[in-house]
């Protein structure tokens, strides 16, 4: 039977400032990618999406930024790549602490935004970020584009390694996805899920300038910062269930 | 025979701004406050004072402060007993992180400035503080002035509690410290040193305003930040060996 | 004929994080509070919160308060009077550069949150304050509750002051009004259009606790980041009107 | 009689960290370069370097820098050129605000680190500050390097500008000069010296590999924050008078 893994960005609420739809989202996804307080999210809010993971039994994850708060993260920053160790190391101990205090283990990382892309291109920032987890937790899996540094980097390390693509950004014809600085505005929900479906079925996607390119995705990614995000969530649950596609957490998907 | 530990606030470096005089007072000190980012230190002044204090086999502890970098901590601020517990859950995982990446455990806790006295005052705030430890390590140490609330609630909440007294500072009859907010100036070395070995050895010491308190001393803080520390480290190592006080961790001298 | 000014809590948004309802209040009120990057606000917000003002006529106040950014500035900070005195000057220099390049002038301050209401109590915070404006703009109107400290602090240095009451908050018998943490929920516009007109007319307000006190309001404060606020302000631009009572800037009601 | 500007970066301190020589470095030079928050300095600092200069009677220049205090401004961060508008604004009216204060004018802008040497070859960023002090004050000078697309954009635009060259930089054929992150350690105050007169007397350099090339140069940058720094400019100093070269702010040298 076919499977997959759907993820979200999650706790990259700050201090009087809310954002995201975690708590809707929590009910459709099985992993959650959680902010750690240098792009967004602060302690408390770690602590409270961390709990509606356990509660949701959504696998917990690293979601590790640049230290850009008034950016959101989204903004190359010229780091060495012991400083984008460190800064990882520091953010999955923070995040680590607050599932330890819940009894939930770490399941996965994925770098957020500018920190994100630098590393699908960038062998070394790749493998700073690589040599952090490898470090402290050696079963951890990575979320990675297709084709990329960053996968090759993992598999070289031994760090079980999963394949993301979008379900709300454009995909280009070598597996990377077309940014933008504010997001996407959600309007076909039927159309963004039968996309998804073909990724899974077909492993085929139609690229934003009108290709067809293959892709692999044992995770789906699905953005909770637009409007419409539970909406568009519940319209992929609905189409995955249809097409007999199980979604379940990565880490058994993924062999690590 | 009698025993001591020698604590000192370490790792309160940030980007190009040294602070301190962390390697030399390694070679004195048994046990290392390592600051967390939120009044000082950073994620890679973190990872060098973690591996300092391996290589010098000093034992590492948590130093949480107020996220006040402007302020180094030293200033109150009104936080809710769950923001403080939150804040002490983040900079604790932070800091675990890098010990486990040197697979080091960490030894204790010692809040930073402001926390620090408000946790001697404040029930609730010293029970947040508390509480964000029993959650993920309860055999952790937390150190303490003598007379605390703090060590009251230590005492009930069944976490390890050493006494502390201070090097360079003055003391109140009650077993308080006389704060100031940038710190004394380092004058007689040898002066302090006896002082100190009085402390351990009579278990007295005279306050500042010339009476004579009885106090316990389990560990002895230092503050690096001041020049002269190191000679002031040295003269008190000197003073504890000629009165045959030997010098050890503390997690040696509290049954945790 | 009655006069009053409304002003409102502007420019509270911070990088993607959006907060209040800025332009729909801008409409209603004639005097901006703009947060200048120390609790909220950010250098892109401030440009477009000056244009708004600019836009609808709205005078444009200073808006300081403590940097905690993390506590929106709702925490009491336990700053010296002269870190208050340096925070106000370097906010009001940031905003009054945006207002400059924009051709207008600042009109009015308004401390924010935890700063304000200790401005009201604390004679040498409020004097810091106070200081800082009358070193760079004399004639800057001080917004102040009934009967404070700072009031009478401004008028012993001969900065024009005006009393500021609450539409949506509750005020005590001495003119102080009841702070909470996450702000209110409105619920009854009309009666709260209501108590604001009585306290023009009549100078009398209901208290939290039931009893009937004198208060002066030149100015009527809305806090526009609770999602009723257009509503609230419409509600009382309303009644003011059925009252013939004029709105108009604070500068046109306050002798500089 | 041959004229030079001596400029050196100031109020570099944040809270407790103390960095540079400022006092002693104002009694050499003619304008200052004053942090302004972003990458160093508080409003703290701010007040008293600005005092320092007005005592010594040096050129208060503003030195803005992109959003990140723990790199020291010294990273590339991509911001957009309207965000780089409103940085400069924001901290440009920080430090006038100070400036008014003491009834001194803004004389001068000198971006830092990496802000700066995006501006040398990027025109959009180029742009985007010298519109932010077009808004402002369309007299302020701005410094530049050599043959840099932020000179041939503040002729474009009408605005001053005074050609730099460095004291303790190693300059490249175009006038460009090799960044280090940590700042170059001083050691032949004289020859440095020597160099700089060169500079001045024969418009002429010898480049980081050892060529020789055209320079003009209408200040001098000396790093404040190496140990060396006072000593450097005082040899400077006497190396200029002995060839009868005029140290005098920058606002007499170009016509604004």
């Amino acid at each position: 039977m076919l499977r997959v893994d759907l993820n979200c960005d999650m706790g990259e609420s700050f201090g009087l400032y809310d954002q995201g739809n975690d708590e809707e989202m929590m009910q459709y996804i099985t992993s959650a990618n959680i902010a750690c307080g240098f792009h967004a999210g602060d302690p408390h809010v770690m602590r409270k999406t961390v709990e509606l993971a356990k509660k949701y039994e959504v696998g917990i994850g690293v979601h590790p930024g640049f230290p850009d708060l008034l950016g959101f993260g989204r903004r190359d920053l010229a780091c060495t790549p012991s400083e984008v160790k460190d800064y990882v190391t520091y953010q999955m101990g923070a995040l680590r602490e607050f599932a330890k205090a819940y009894d939930v283990k770490l399941q996965h990382c994925k770098p957020h935004g500018a920190l994100f892309m630098k590393a699908m291109g960038d062998k070394q920032i790749a493998r700073a970020i690589l040599e952090a987890i490898h470090d402290v937790q050696s079963d951890m899996i990575v979320f990675s584009l297709n084709n990329s540094v960053f996968m090759e980097e993992s598999i070289r390390m031994g760090i079980p390694v999963a394949k993301e693509a979008y379900a709300d950004r454009e995909h280009t014809e070598d597996g990377s996805i077309v940014l933008t600085r504010k997001g996407s505005v959600i309007t076909d929900y039927a159309q963004m899920a039968d996309r998804v479906v073909r990724m899974i079925k077909e492993m085929k996607v139609q690229t934003h300038d009108g290709k067809d390119a293959s892709i692999e995705a044992e995770t789906i990614c699905i953005h909770g910062d637009t409007p419409g995000a539970p909406q568009l969530a519940k319209a992929i649950v609905e189409a995955l269930s249809n097409n007999d596609i199980k979604i379940v957490p990565v880490k058994h998907i993924i062999q690590s």
